[in-house]
């Protein structure tokens, strides 16, 4: 069954070894092999097909993904999967679903937050998924200010209990996944009230539903909060709304490794530090990072196969048309983008080491990297998962008409990341607390305080507030230290401007808020410079494999100097630049557009992704497009008959005028 | 029956006179009592509710949709209404049908490509829908090179009929609206072939199914494409695709006004002049510059409101929360959106009168303003639609996690909206032709030809290039002569370095391809200078009703130094404006948000839309948002048993351990 290639002649114009690449992206061989197993297995499974989602009522389609996430335990458990291959697995399955919280979200809270003794009991029947746990901490009235949250948990001394209540409608809560249909437990995010005193947010193990027969327990008022974007996406989850009517559960509840009450009603702080809280975050959004290369990535990857396979246009002596990829405008938009996915998976590599360092540090009492590292997390969280979401429609587009199909898979691929903007942390609050940080290093400069990790390039404020960038020719912009210097420049100046003029308003606190939005901008020149900094120093190690470095190389250079050309203005009104130099950077980038092109999809080719995975006609592997297009298209329910249901009541007697006298 | 309005202390903070706005948003009294009158009738009726879209399964959308169609079309015979006032209600009902193509496609086509004779024949039937017609140009493989389309209309003399055929797959007809289930006749693109000689694309008048049973006619294969973005949207469209196999039609079928066959097989040009399909492009993309004003104030409106109800962060002593409108970043975000949509609407009035005046033009055989006016309105429909799609999701962004409900109904705005960027014209490619336009006019500066219209900015060059921009003071950016200085300098600058940058290359084709990116910002720069140029000039008229002249004197300062802000680079980069400048008018425009901050929840009010037409718990105009989210919620079909569906296979046999068993 030999099948065709419609892209053999694009694959053979790689100058590089694809396999080598393929290894470089996974992170690993280990990580390769873990990856293209466990895909290979959901793929050639007909229980996981996923083609016919956006075509299923809201009903359906949650009951398909109910099946799917028990076949998936059913085959992990079959296959007796390690922790991380299970993982994986789901990953490849590609439906958010209420397992995503109880192993993302349910397992670590109780981990992290429990005491030893809780973690004893509950984390068992968790693992074995005996019950079933989410997490639910936002509330109808309150996301972004967790110190604003309504519900509230009240001590009983009499009875030994903790009172769950939800005392206003706000205090719903509103969003956790797998709350609304699923979850038999959750973990509970509440102020505790003792003898009339608050404590604030703790959080508690609560259950939800009966172990029995699944009803709600007295006093809990549950269910689904409705349809969301996009057809399948995220209408494949149960996020849910949740009441207390003042539903009791034992004291032993609450969540007591970091604070405790005593059967007396005492609050009593341990000696765990505080801070973990930050590794957790730090934990959590560095997946956010990973997860960000993987989804664009993957609408990369439809996109250049695409514009391989779509020709228009350029018709020479009735000749082919010429392929879209061929044009400039094309270029300038999609290969940034496939440079971006490269810097990201780089970064959220970098971003797991970070996250092990912290940890050991935590783990040795030394927690002054924590805040740095808490920053630079929260503002790569930010940075790209913004860009991804943008990006994602930006390859969609680039995907012409055909981009717009439900089988393109572009859609439901944005409907469901964009949530990624908002959960753990809105992106915009979330560059507000970088830029809090980059305040705080800025008004320490010159004071023994040295800027560590990735503001180190702060401690060289007065070289980085003069310097002036030398690049004289385009191929100067190749120069990883002309790159780095120009956006240490850029980064630096706009936080020094920030800082200057919020020392010209009535106070600190109204002057970051008058100013917040030149802050947020602030922000980003600082993330996008880590971004940078971090591909380059990921091209200083050996790379094995022909052509794979000098790709890589190429990419990089593409990322830098695509963000140098959009972000323009920072650059020139900062000087860290000329016009001139700027228009050089430009040229540059066009040349390297050049170099990227006939790489461009053994580049996407080196992502490793299944069609199964993909879940697009335009992005297939083989390119052959046009025909599946014209076969996914008689799938829809309306072709199921020629005429279609309603003619006869609605088409018919417009058509014979006989609409006065219908009845519709 | 008082009720509540949660946004009156926004309204009471109103510096202007919303009555007066609104009419100056219409365009007229009159245009405003058609709107607000159309758009009553339909929010009363309970047949046009629209609340359940996104539930409904694509057969029941479909049926809905038919049935809400054929109820309009039965209200607008009960009424008697207009022309103007029929195209009203149909846009209130605010979904997508097989209406929109017959009515704004279909009939111009014939109108404008039919004979005298033809129009006789077909729009008396159309006029009464007893036919239905779409427009079938698009095909697979083909869509912005109308030239490469390959179906074939092959005239035989024998029978004085011509052949309608699809030769290859990729010419199968794809994507035209009322296609796929309900149209009886389409408007067919084909090359006309004559006893072998390819006359080129020419269109036909095509029976596709029986006027009795609907079916298809012989040789005819037609279904729908499939579904497309969103969970409404377009998908109550019956998009189809199209396959002629030998389909036979009379030669009196073939559009006769510009060019016809003979009964020997002559093929024959009129005298009507060719130009008469610019002038239609014209008036089609007028319409749809008008269109982007009005989603994108429908966005603006919803984040609005919203933002003005939400709280979150800065309680002070157990206060209630800041409202997320008060936040400088959120300003900074929505403000720019909704002097947008003023922008926009200004410039669409503009527009319209420009058609009117090509129209007369055209009449008298002047062509001279033509390529200009074409020019001009391509790239309108190319900034508003994009501006408008990135809008639309911008503001669901500044909705927060709500924002992603369906009820919010930015989702479905933004689904249904985005084909805009894609259909009449792709906006990359009408941005090059744009660019290509504004290199003829550089190149002939200096000839005797005077560049008019638009472009007559080009005529004053020399000053243009070596102007300094003599703003000194925040202030100096409020006056209309310095921003539109700053605006030409940067457009007249940028054409002029393309210009510069191609007569270096080898050829001007290979370099207008090779710099087609930068051709395409220089386009952008000068459709930004027109929508600026058209706000500014609307200002200069006269304008009743207290403040409201100095309410848009605030927002055409915002739309153009928001502008200014972001695209500082090329203001910079040509040395337009010095980076002091910059900071500048960045700081005037934080004390214009400032201005604007009051009167923003009247500003949206004074669009004038129904909650119905909003479609948004989040944009109510009563801002009594979260019992209603609450109650909505409770629809979702997901809660019609508190235990969900496939609780009994999937749930319950993982909770106890009996997957392994279980047949899924």
């Amino acid at each position: 069954m030999e099948e065709l290639d419609y892209l053999a002649n694009e694959r053979k114009s790689a100058k590089f070894d694809v396999e080598a690449m393929k290894i470089v992206w996974a992170g690993s061989q280990q990580s390769f092999e873990i990856s293209d197993r466990m895909s290979r297995i959901v793929a050639s499974d007909p229980a996981f097909r996923k083609d016919n989602r956006t075509m299923l009522p809201r009903k359906e389609l949650f009951k398909n993904t109910l099946r799917k996430a028990a076949h998936a335990w059913k085959r992990i458990i079959e296959l007796r999967l390690s922790e991380a291959e299970a993982a994986k697995l789901r990953f490849f399955v590609d439906e958010p679903a209420f397992t995503d919280l109880h192993w993302g979200m349910f397992v670590p809270a109780i981990k992290g937050q429990g005491s030893q003794e809780q973690q004893d009991k509950w984390l068992p029947l968790a693992y074995r998924m005996q019950i079933i746990g989410c997490y639910a901490q936002t509330e109808l009235g309150h996301g972004s200010n967790v110190q604003g949250l309504e519900t509230t948990a009240t001590f009983d001394s009499e009875t030994d209990e903790f009172v769950l209540h939800s005392p206003t409608l706000t205090s719903s809560k509103w969003w956790p996944g797998g709350l609304g249909k699923v979850s038999t437990h959750a973990v509970v995010y509440a102020r505790l009230l003792i003898n009339g005193k608050d404590y604030g947010v703790n959080g508690f193990i609560v259950q939800l539903r009966s172990l029995d027969d699944h009803l709600p327990l007295p006093g809990i008022t549950v269910g689904d909060i409705g349809m969301k974007f996009g057809s399948g996406a995220y209408n494949t989850m149960d996020n849910g709304v949740l009441q207390f009517d003042h539903v009791r559960i034992p004291r032993t509840q609450m969540l007591m490794r970091v604070s405790q009450v005593t059967r007396e009603g005492k609050y009593v702080q341990s000696d765990v530090p505080r801070q973990l809280v930050y590794g957790t975050m730090v934990y959590v959004r560095q997946t956010i990072v990973a997860d960000a290369s993987c989804a664009l990535s993957r609408a990369v990857c439809i996109a250049t196969r695409y514009s391989a396979v779509r020709r228009q246009f350029g018709s020479q002596d009735g000749g082919p048309e010429t392929q879209v990829i061929d044009y400039k405008t094309q270029q300038s938009r999609l290969f940034p983008l496939l440079a971006t996915a490269f810097a990201y998976r780089f970064v959220g590599e970098w971003l797991s080491w970070l996250y092990t360092d912290v940890t050991q540090r935590l783990q040795a009492n030394d927690f002054s990297t924590l805040p740095e590292a808490h920053a630079c997390t929260a503002g790569l969280k930010s940075l790209t998962t913004s860009t991804t979401a943008d990006a994602i429609e930006e390859c969609r587009k680039l995907c012409g008409g055909h981009g717009y199909l439900s089988s393109s898979g572009l859609p439901e691929l944005f409907a469901v990341y964009i949530p990624a903007c908002t959960y753990e942390g809105d992106n915009t609050v979330l560059l507000l607390q970088v830029a809090r940080f980059l305040m705080k290093t800025v008004s320490q400069l010159g004071s023994n305080k040295k800027p560590v990790g990735t503001t180190a390039y702060m401690g060289r404020i007065e070289h980085l507030m003069q310097c002036q960038c030398n690049a004289q020719r385009a191929e100067d912009w190749l120069k990883p230290s002309v790159v780095i210097e120009a956006f240490e420049a850029r980064a630096a100046r706009m936080s020094v401007a920030c800082a200057k003029n919020i020392s010209k308003m009535p106070s600190p606190e109204a002057g970051f808020a008058e100013l917040s939005p030149d802050l947020a901008e602030a922000a980003i020149a600082h993330c996008q410079l880590i971004v940078v900094s971090k591909f380059i120093e990921k091209l200083q190690q050996d790379i094995a494999g022909k052509g794979v470095k000098e790709q890589l190389e190429v990419l990089c250079s593409i990322y830098a100097l695509s963000l140098l050309h959009k972000h323009q203005g920072d650059f020139l009104s900062t000087g860290s630049i000329t016009p001139k130099q700027a228009s050089l950077a430009n040229d540059q980038l066009r040349s390297l557009y050049a170099q990227a092109r006939p790489n461009a999809v053994a580049l996407v080719d080196s992502f490793n992704y299944t069609d199964h995975f993909l879940g697009s006609v335009l992005g297939r592997y083989d390119g052959n497009v046009y025909p599946k297009l014209y076969e996914e298209a008689w799938k829809d329910p309306l072709n199921d008959t020629v005429v279609p249901d309603g003619y006869h009541e609605y088409i018919r007697p417009l058509l014979k005028n006989q609409l006065r006298t219908a009845r519709l």
